[in-house]
């Protein structure tokens, strides 16, 4: 019996033993795996992590205004507006800086100035008649600014500043209810708030700066590059010596144009903040920004035709077909194809590292140039035979519709999933709508329609 | 003299008149522009301006804290904190709120703890030690905390919370230095932001909420909408008894699929926001939002086939072909092209009106199999004629890479745009690198390459 008990106590213990030896196998590899993702998310920017420097070191420098005992004299508490504003302000750009700062400032100072003078009106009603007063501008002004802000190009440029105003002026108004020196305090704050938005801008335009700009002129360059990589996959894996069309699925090449696709909202951004910098580097202050969002958008549409080329080839090449007949139109096509896809991609190529180096894309003509005489070329051949153009015609139309027929199928069945995860209801009444099917022998007077639910 | 002086007189006077009133009609048209647009942001979305009278009435609301005496008797100045809380906390929808509220109240919390925490640890450093050791804290923590926004989880649902985090420590921390009764003050402001987060939540959830949950699953609907719109449009208009795919320039129903294509950071805001809404209407707690974003993304990959089909068949359709050869084929994959449209068509619509009403889509599997089968027939058709079959897919890739070659020339145009705009530098030593042709006869032993800049 005790010799049992302490088997038994031996195997609770090395049960314990175990549970805790995968307690802390699960906790150390949850811990190198989210060090790892640190690593790579560090790595992939280095100037994230100078970012968050930056960020700190402000911070630290505004929050002197405290320890410094002249300083923390003249400004009182409200040094605790420099913190807050350097916390809200601080933006991974430098144009985001200065877009928030701007704002802040612009907002604080007219927003400060309104709400002085509301509080003067409001003052000859009495102390009832004040708060009412005050309550009333509270409102208008707060509910006239926030419907502003569905104005897309207030939404778009000042969505921050609205926010600053409306906070601004109901604090200013509705304080100046209980605070005698209420120009002081708005100095004050005004001038603290000065002080951390100039701090900000210190920091974010001397210290490693990172321009909004910058990253907008990279992104699209590296953006055509994408492209280019497609086309080019396309000219080796399909059109190459040894291509055959099979086993395209999976190719990283057809994938490559992916990323473009979703890219519209980041260069929004970019671009909004690129058009508050200074100049820096080769841009000047009114470079053209809206330009690179033009681009932008033709090469997402790009994008978009490689996406149907792209899955046109992947659904091609499970059929895997055999090449062996018609010789000379096949070869003739082939022939235009590779002259497209590489003449195309050799463009693509000169635009980005024009841009890139700021030049003149003048090589970039002639690549489109014969890109087009190849597709015309194509498109002559193929035209001479009036039967094979048009059937082309016709069944390019059927196999992109194809293709769509395939999307839909993939919604159906994904919609399908959302039913059962959701629990949709079932229409058991429509789904056993049985309609008896009635041959034509037996004509009868009126058909059955059995509706059982 | 004076005669003339009296008409030069006339003269001014009617010019300054004319000026006047030109400058007022200007203004005239100015305001009433503005105004229609006004008018229209409202009767778009209604909802709209109840979000701007909740926002001017929770404030106002939150600003009774000042004018009652006894309540302001109880928080002094932390009163603000509501106020502040309220402008930056409430959103237009019902999620926002509340993603936005909860990140502030816990993030308050944790962050005061913490910078209590850290007051005391320092204060055992004298006063000069604990100047430093504060800004030591606020460093790293600040620093820290900003580096953990660049991963894309936080992002996505704290990115709020970390910047109160970052704002609550630095303030209680650094204002620690300053004041005595710390414990009294952290206590105050938690108060006043609960107070403010509190009223925002109830106005936000019960007076006229929107949820972005509904606005998310009413998007997904008509999204698919949009894309059978398409289809329909494809079938009547391409296949109909009247149509000859001429003039399909500038057709409505070959735009629709465009919004659907940059709905992407809508949607993910809004499945965001919906993950924090409470059970609503049909909806429970944990609705599986997660599958709209997934139904959303196979939503833009057929509006991104659909913007290929739509592009080539506007190409196509400016070629005008007269159709009058090889009757038979030709009439087979018409029709299939009709059914492949209008059953994939009627999937969609079965499938936005299944979401709508949130019924099991019991119809659209049938829609799907008869526009797959459509699709097979046709391929077994097609694939009868092996030569016509790979002339086809040969010609059909081709037809697409034109379609980028197009693309690219559009880029190209685009890219020179900018390069005129932006001054770029010309690469003149490149431009006139001019090859001289050499004809065939001459055959000389060296071809000139002349460059000069």
């Amino acid at each position: 019996m005790d010799i049992e008990q302490g088997n038994n106590d031996k195997i609770a213990l090395s049960e314990k033993c175990s549970w805790f030896s995968r307690c802390f196998a699960k906790i150390k590899s949850t811990t190198i795996g989210f060090l790892e993702k640190i690593k790579k998310i560090a790595m992939d920017d280095p100037r994230r992590i100078a970012h968050a420097i930056k960020v700190g070191l402000t911070l630290t420098l505004v929050s002197t205004l405290y320890y410094v005992t002249p300083l923390y004299d003249g400004f009182g508490e409200s040094s605790m507006w420099a913190v807050l504003t350097v916390v809200v302000v601080m933006e991974y750009t430098a144009g985001g800086t200065l877009c928030k700062g701007l704002n802040r400032v612009f907002a604080t100072v007219i927003a400060g100035s309104l709400g002085v003078g509301a509080h003067h009106i409001a003052s000859l009603c009495g102390q009832k008649g004040e708060a009412i007063l005050l309550g009333l501008f509270v409102f208008l002004l707060a509910a006239s600014a926030t419907f502003s802000r569905f104005i897309p190009e207030v939404k778009a440029k000042y969505d921050y500043g609205v926010t600053i105003f409306i906070l601004t002026f109901s604090l200013v108004a509705v304080s100046s209810y209980r605070v005698d020196e209420l120009i002081q305090m708005a100095h004050q704050r005004i001038s603290t708030i000065a002080i951390g938005v100039a701090t900000c801008l210190c920091v974010s335009l001397v210290v490693f700066p990172v321009w909004a700009g910058e990253d907008l002129h990279k992104m699209v360059a590296s953006n055509l590059d994408k492209l280019a990589n497609f086309l080019e996959g396309i000219e080796t894996e399909c059109f190459g010596e040894k291509s055959n069309f099979e086993s395209l699925e999976g190719k990283p090449f057809l994938q490559v144009h992916k990323s473009v696709l979703n890219s519209k909202a980041m260069e929004d951004t970019l671009c909004n903040f690129a058009k508050w910098e200074p100049c820096h580097g080769d841009f000047s202050f009114r470079h053209p920004w809206k330009q690179y969002q033009k681009i932008g958008g033709l090469i997402r549409q790009c994008a978009a035709s490689m996406d149907a080329l792209s899955s046109y080839l992947t659904t091609f090449s499970k059929t895997k077909p055999i090449f062996k007949a018609d010789a000379e139109l096949l070869l003739e096509i082939e022939t235009a194809c590779r002259e497209m896809s590489s003449e195309s991609a050799k463009a693509l190529r000169e635009l980005s590292s024009a841009i890139r180096s700021m030049t003149v894309p003048s090589l970039a003509k002639c690549h489109v140039s014969a890109a087009t005489s190849a597709a015309e070329n194509l498109r002559t051949a193929l035209s001479n035979d009036i039967t094979v153009w048009e059937t082309i015609h016709v069944a390019m139309i059927s196999s992109l519709l194809a293709e769509l027929v395939n999307c839909t199928k993939e919604i159906a069945g994904s919609v399908d999933e959302l039913a059962e995860l959701a629990l949709f209801k079932s229409t058991d009444s429509v789904n056993s709508a049985v309609v008896k099917p009635v041959s034509d022998e037996e004509m009868p007077q009126q058909v059955t329609i059995d509706i059982s639910g």
